[in-house]
């Protein structure tokens, strides 16, 4: 089984923690091929970040997505997703989505914890285009500053410890999701010190890419899910273009 | 890893139903161990089966639940999913609740398609309580008669694709759950005749409780969802009293 | 007119306290028949312990429902309402329920206050059950400890007409009301000291009680509510297993 | 205890008609007083002549609302309920509002059924005000027409019974209200006809008034249900000018 | 075009303030036509006088609306609006209305900000009723104390500062409501000192009466907002009599 | 004035009919300024062609939008509306939008009446992202054939008229919504042929685009729309580069 990890932010370092944690999770028959976007920003922070991460995400399925069985978004919040849901015949999984509903299954209300202010509302749309806002407790934000984005989950792993801790004692959370690809990997290393089960997004998804791939789903030949009628495009990528006028149907 | 699957219902053929597709889908090294329930109804069908069943799964839970990594509540519905999730150190999940979850992750609005009238208005309550009420097409029932509940899916597989395709059209729904463990593997039958993905039950249950097992999610320490306080209580099941009072734990 | 309390749990003191409530608002030719749970614990705290009670609850009613114009079922949290309402020819209410619903008649939104900490998620998802969400102001817990239950509204009084007069002040409530059992009949002390009005759950239920036997509603005899079809049940109480089977038919 | 029922519609030949359905279902000590609305509409049937209705009862109530320990809006739709909420010292309720809330414990969901088309969207934005549209089945209109206001029960009886079945069977109602003052005492004539438990708004609105009366809830003396601060006012009527001046205090 | 702004208090003061700011906001061509309520209140503040108000403005309009091309409806909480939008022939806007669906395309979420504790209730209502719960991220009173209510913005005009500021940070609102009539025009004068984009009631409805206008939407025909039918009524204002009768229509 | 209509199809065809209705609705004095999309599809259809079109949106704003006063995302469902939102400093409007929230302003209720089925879905998550679902009273989706899409609205015209009608009977809207770029003017053809007023999305685009900048709010200077931190990009559009990065400043 292939799982394609599509990172759509452009920092290999966020890539390769990514892998790390999917491999740990991944079975063993399972391959792991990521890729990271080839443009845009190293670091989706902001609406219009994510929306041309979403199209870059599209660009990179066309590239790499034949051999595929699964493919996940390597960025919560989700970019790109509905689109490559429509666009792929096989699963396409998000970290906020993976993280979200996987957390359903270990209490009643999770809250969000993550490490950056301006992501907080951006992430709360995305908890409500999921159509999960009653099952959220909390948005929490460590508002500390850090130095280096790969190294954030060391720089504020103690201020998240606390941060974790309080949502369970102020908002009546049952569950924390630690948020975020620079994330990934974190939730195993402060699992003790946290009083309540962890989520990690990637984690997460790789399970639920297994899962998917496991259940054989056809893809949908009806409805908004069906694979697109071919369209004629122009200005864009090679693949994507193909892809979307059906000369390649990944 | 060993997946206890407590059948509440008191019907063994249902149970090796569900363990027949269990089997299948589980990884080899995962051990599946199901009970049927002792007493009770064949099959629930009410609300107020629901709850007496949620109840004997509490039960068995207390008697058979010492060697588990993880729970399946075999019923649609879920019956006793809340009280098993706070009493279990292990997780719990329904197949309604992985079957639900699941089929968020496979397009926007799934329907529920099951095969006897009078479970449409309590499915509904289910999916409410667990907050995807605007994630859901359609609630469809096959009102056709049976005869033989462990073989309704052979007797009304033909009606069963019928309103699959139609709840995909009419409804506009993404994707279709199969619901109630008498369906337990009917999915996989019908796969190429229905137009959209299927959701199996039990398959979901059975690849989501893996997942909770790779991720090590802690059991709660502080919140709803923490292990209670010991308790006594007075003419309930040994294994029951015993849990509740602290004196085992599960 | 005969009104059936049934007290899921075990607590004689509690029952007693109750049936003293209830006899200052019933109207003078009803009478009030109380059980006491015959098994089960001491005070429903978890949602495993509301849902063993509510299974009691089924037994108990099962038992005694013969005479009974209308249910009560008498624990915050109605565990076994759902099953009851179904099985019982006559109307049956539960306390959280009639308290909520005859709050709404007097304001906008109503808080929730009781005493223990460990209830609040699960009386909110009662809330969330009887799609009274958007009502509710605040649930507001009294942390403090207490000795023995039969007196925690001495014991905690001051504590909750503070609580009481602060949910008005900060979360804009309307109403308020005391909720559990055990603080059955303590509104009527606190009456003057609180600045909003107060619902104390065995009150309104009695009264609602009576307000559904002055309607005459039929039981329904379509949808999910007329009684169930008689069904074949093993392991149960006698008077349990008569109800399903049709043999009884309270 | 004396119950004042306003009408805010100004036909009598309704009046009548509700106190005899209110006397039946009183307490033989309860006095029933009825006031017609002396100006506005005979049958209110749109947003504006509610508006216009609810400042008449507003009038009525400044007016005649010196003894009354209860009042109730005899309009299905509340026209005036939270003003009066707020003037009044005493409980208010409104005929939709009693007849809603009480169907909540009879059932899940609650159809309304009434007999003008105009009526719908109105008396569902009446739901909605009353945060209760996730326990709507449907709302139900007989569209044929009538000659006479105060005997519409009668001449479209045979229909609305017909609607009332239906919308068991079609929408899974639970429960069915008889919608609009000139349906009171209906509900008893079908009774028997109706495969559901019907509720009558006069019926229930009576019912609960006794029962707020009995609960001796305070006045708010805090929130936006205290009695409103005294103001000037000019151009009213005399006793709703008095009333808002806090000259009197009904 | 003809503008008429209907301020349903009898605040000539606030009337004055308001077409003041509406000048400054309408196109050189066209007309605003002003009228005071002729009784009722000097400013609403509660429920019952928002009634009260709503009454009167219908009044107003029968007997000034003839060559309006579009109504106002000036005070926030926007009373009389859902009965003046079936009487008027032509476009009917509130204050708050046009304020929040405006504020909905400067950002997520609005917070409202006025001056008068007792209000907030009501506005939260009247955001209910538009259906924008989901967009307001709070309700912001300032409670101090004021001498007069036509300068209660150079009064209060600090603290509404401040709060607007704080609602930016603490509540996470991307845009800010000054709401109440007598605020009208503060916007501007604080605009630069808040870092959110300010909404003024009055400017904004002024705006929108000129997009409806230019948009040339038809009077509905059909459904609940189409014409009503004539009928007769009694004791109403002579020109409220005559455009409930058909007589006249504006 | 300048108004800037971005179109993110590439059919410079439907750009023009956008533009002459536009003309028609803007004041003498407003300048509209159209781009048409370098690049991508000739016209949305789906999720993922909305997704790169809304990244195309970006830099089409990026290279024009420095003159702009106001911006419009000339295509039904807002691609890229979030992210413009952030990044200009000038207010952004789309279609969808725009008709919805005046729409509101005509009824309680509206419809979306649109010329291709697969839009549906898609259109619908619009609708829930702008919040406004309890808003929507149906989506009507004309199921015909055609020949052209600049043509749409003339061959699809008479169908187009009739479900409009039938959306007032059968769903009880109030107001009725032509979606999609290729129906724009089609409302001021078939005004005289529906029984309910009509929303054009360009027409309301360009009235509130002229409000917004009458009402002259400032850009927000903190929260979650406030301009982004200047951030480093690779691969992207000069313009596009230069916007994020902070060189620019449109």
């Amino acid at each position: 089984m292939q799982i394609l990890l599509l990172n759509p932010n452009t920092s290999i370092g966020i890539t390769d923690r990514m892998v790390a944690v999917a491999k740990r999770f991944a079975s063993p028959s399972t391959e792991i091929v990521a890729r990271t976007a080839p443009r845009g920003v190293p670091y989706i922070a902001t609406r219009a970040e994510a929306l041309i991460a979403g199209a870059i995400a599209l660009e990179m399925f066309a590239e790499h997505g034949h051999d595929a069985d699964v493919v996940i978004v390597g960025a919560f919040g989700d970019p790109g997703l509905g689109g490559l849901r429509e666009l792929a015949s096989v699963p396409v999984i998000g970290l906020a989505e993976a993280a979200m509903l996987t957390a359903c299954m270990l209490g009643r209300r999770f809250s969000i914890v993550t490490f950056a202010q301006v992501l907080g509302p951006w992430y709360e749309e995305c908890v409500e285009y999921h159509g999960l806002t009653s099952r959220l407790a909390a948005m929490r934000l460590v508002s500390a500053p850090f130095q280096e984005l790969t190294n954030v989950q060391y720089e504020l792993g103690e201020a998240i410890v606390e941060i974790a801790n309080r949502t369970g004692a102020e908002d009546k959370a049952d569950v924390v999701i630690l948020a975020g690809a620079p994330l990934a990997g974190l939730a195993e290393q402060i699992r003790d010190r946290v009083l309540l089960p962890l989520v990690d997004g990637v984690a997460a998804a790789v399970c639920q890419a297994e899962t998917l791939v496991a259940l054989r789903p056809r893809k949908a030949a009806v409805g908004s899910y069906r694979r697109p009628d071919p369209k004629l495009s122009q200005g864009l990528s090679e693949a994507l273009s193909s892809l979307l006028s059906g000369r390649i149907a990944n």
